[in-house]
């Protein structure tokens, strides 16, 4: 739509793609609004929308997702949740354990990574696990705690969501809602999150390509939740120097297809802990725009993941080291 | 146990079990009973379940999963379903189209495969799509028309459950429960296959260990089920010549691992129909139980997968094959 | 070229393609012979070659291979070493150790596989290993214990080139000349195996695509020598329960796109003794030419690849199992 | 060996493990020499050493690789050429087009990137190239050229050697000698440049493991050359955003295993053009000791590699970018 496009414009464009058939997805920008036409298999011929009042121009969009792509939106998303903006240029840091364990582990290790800067408190509640014998974390208790830790501490919570059953509850008590890499194609789920109040930490599949990643989070735009943060975290390749491959070009890949922000997951990707701060390092300095990062004040009586978790004060040298990169990356 | 331990005996070791703490699930074999322990963390001390009556022996299992190893019951796991056995020997071709499109589709490629000797009948009704644009399939409606199918044919029906939404319409209306590739770490939808009334055809995702698969079926006999049927369908690799690569060691490793019958998915593996009988012979050659083919007699216009899809004569041709195959390993 | 043009025809259309500024390489089959232009990075314009006595058509080639091309020459290869014709319809085994450790070691299993029909005896004398410190084979020796053992036992003899150095010795004590999968990149080892005077064996490298085996190919028909037998081997992938994940779909793939002949190599596909047989049968039902097998009367005590040696009543096994196999593969 | 141990000493020793039947290599460090036992196949008894003079302390090594391992030397090296020391802290660039094609091309693009201050120049002579009918590189004409481009620039020069037929001619003109990932497993030439006098660049193949690559490095310096800098440049994976998959975590994993240092190639990682720069930008954050970048001036040209190329200006900025991120890791 052109600059200063009224919204009886906007409604009107949707109703005549509706009379086409298709669906109308309005994607305002901080300058114009676009309109997406989704539901077409094949290209659409636009002249009766040229001809209508307020529009611009007509895009056909070439890669197989249209909502998350750069093409239909220049402008970055930012993701706004509490008082801290993610895609805004600034990293932004959430950490914490793998898995909520106690209301004593979970408030030690948030006060802990509070005091070395963090915003975000990550934790697990509902915890998929290879084994059915594993530790498959607290549930709703898991939940209680978190929300004990943000009114304690003020960190914002980001937990995982593994099916439908606990979703409501998981939306009503997380600040942002994660979808395992193990669901990024768990499309009902997709629909389902869809729908949610939050915003969305969309992990890649270990396996999956950037374009299965994009698809997955053009499933939960579709649905009308556009508040979703992208999660590099290392995929499943031969190399066994990690546990999986940090995928570092898919940061910039992903920054030039969508317009969502991507953050990386170093702990999942290197598996072990003294590879998590230069592979943090490497992420922002690819541009990342941020990170989620497993922190344990005692790894080895750890639940899950102990191998991976940073000690605290190794977080917070990271901290230390992100803020240094990050007037690097001012002067960029 | 004991050749001829009686019922009160298991149950006997059972209590003692659940008395140290942990589950004790009885395996009845061709020849004896085993209760296997579950939910140890740590090694178990037998020596009190040694001193019962009926008890002949306890083995370790130094795999992370139990219910579904081998070392638990040496004897093969043969899945009954109508008149056709599973794992008892003799290959078992399920086949049809990726998708049920229509009742007249659906039918015509039914009385085909019928007609060249096949016994079940695959067909999606729920597709897990990549896009959110390509269809998606029939959903209730295609179950009812797969209803129709075996009224009309006498085939029996595989096809697919994706959520726990319509896993009881898949249940009441399939044979066999199909878990897709995308969904094999779906813990919380394993889970609940474990409850359910009909075998499951569980699919080993496209970059999962032999050990993830059997560990996301030991989820689905934990609960209670143990009617599963595995299937090797292709694993990601860099190899570009087909869509996934077939694991062909995946057949006789899964063979030595665990009881659980093994069939193989040559159209997924494969992608392209011309490759389609040289994998499925290889795959019957290597000792699967079984193939699960996509068939459909106008693939040119099919909604997914037609690319893959056999002509209902080469489909014939391939039952020939097998039958023939099927003499050269009977004399084996 | 038409059926029946002579030589001077043929010769004429050579010169012509040279005056173009090409080079013209004649490749002859069973009825016609085809004369492949090389040299062009671009389409040529074929008319005034039509226009040329005895010329039939001219077809350009769509693959970045010409002379290996299926589309170039549609009858297969047969290669002929003594009297076994490899590629012309009846499964060719090759046996023997990974490496020559001794005469009696190398005569011991000669006479053992000679004794369960093999033609062909495999053993190494010039050995790459990863690591510097293991046995690196006997080298010139090594070449002369094979020599003894084709002279006592008839056995054709296969053994790997490593190195420009010693390949002008291994050309003459083999009957085939093997550049193993580390090498099949090696293009100035690919170009001096063009022009010996024996058939190569050529292994695809373990994270090398079909095409890319294809072009390794054409370097050595490039130069000359046309003889080739590919070997598909097993590639690198996330896959653990075998050493390498045998690539079986590249078996039909290779024999759609090149008329050269393709073997397996099943041992270090597996890289385990057990998964031998299953993946030598699945093989051989999917169309592979042949195999080239591991075998060891000590495996225990082999100084390479012992695990994955078969023991010789195996073996045996094995070549009854394809004498069954072919029966089936007679019929199809 | 003790501070202050004598050559004579060491020498002792070396004759001593000689007594044993193994080889003994002095490591000379900063503070100490090492004298490490090659040939060996099990654990050393080292009583015997212990008991000499000069001798501090016996390490037994538990790696597959010793020579190259940072057990046997904590001190990381440092490869001097010319004023560059490699590994010494400050990133090291190196630059060039992929193919030398004409001295007017390769002394323009010396030009330039000199003028944005790298110190090093790349270019190949000897392409190892996928067809045999690509540009295979100018060959001693090319070297020539080099030899131009130093005495007219005064910038050092890395080019690649593919044999052992030009290796000599290599060597006198290169003042480090490239041995390219295709040939990282061609341990011919490997022991060969082990013997020249110029150190060694040694890329990791594109489906090596990090053990690999070290294990091909021992070879090197088992024959006596142990100025090797390594060189991670992408590893082949299913990803398919980039030509190749750079595995970041190799860098720290590969520092803490050994002592030599590792520079990134983000060229070929990237295979495009727009992603070099962040990828160059994480590798140096993770900790690479430099980089080899491909520049052309004219990449739409390029008879290699011209996708993948940057643009002088690109790279001016990239070296803009390094000597920041240079500050910001002094300050680590």
């Amino acid at each position: 739509m052109k600059n200063g496009a009224t919204e009886a414009q906007v409604r009107a464009v949707i109703d005549e793609i509706e009379r086409m058939g298709y669906r109308g997805v309005p994607m305002p920008g901080a300058q114009r609004t676009a309109v997406c036409i989704i539901g077409n298999q094949q290209p659409v011929d636009g002249s009766t929308l040229l001809a209508m009042d307020g529009v611009k121009e007509t895009i056909p969009v070439t890669k197989p997702y249209k909502l998350v792509s750069r093409e239909t939106r220049p402008d970055s998303t930012v993701v706004i949740v509490g008082d801290v903006k993610i895609g805004a240029g600034e990293p932004v840091i959430m950490a914490g354990p793998c898995a909520v364990e106690s209301e004593e582990q979970a408030l030690t290790i948030a006060r802990l990574v509070k005091g070395s800067g963090a915003k975000l408190y990550r934790g697990g509640a509902f915890k998929p696990r290879t084994s059915p014998y594993s530790f498959q974390g607290l549930g709703l208790d898991g939940l209680r705690i978190l929300d004990r830790v943000r009114k304690e501490t003020g960190l914002l919570i980001v937990t995982e969501a593994t099916d439908s059953e606990h979703l409501k509850a998981v939306e009503e008590y997380a600040d942002i809602v994660q979808i395992g890499a193990r669901n990024m194609q768990n499309y009902s789920l997709l629909r389902l999150v869809g729908h949610i109040s939050k915003p969305v930490l969309l992990k890649r599949g270990f396996a999956a390509t950037v374009d299965e990643l994009l698809m997955a989070a053009e499933y939960i735009v579709a649905e009308g939740n556009s508040r979703i943060i992208l999660c590099e975290r290392g995929i499943r390749t031969f190399s066994d120097n990690t546990r999986n491959t940090l995928d570092l070009g898919a940061i910039p890949a992903i920054k030039q297809l969508s317009h969502l922000p991507i953050i990386v997951d170093p702990s999942h990707a290197a598996g072990r802990r003294d590879l998590v701060i230069p592979l943090s390092r490497g992420a922002i300095a690819a541009g990342a725009d941020g990170l989620i990062v497993e922190v344990h004040h005692d790894p080895a009586h750890a639940l899950s993941d102990g191998a991976q978790s940073l000690y605290p004060a190794q977080f917070d040298e990271l901290m230390k080291d992100i803020a240094r990169l990050r007037q690097y990356l001012a002067r960029s």
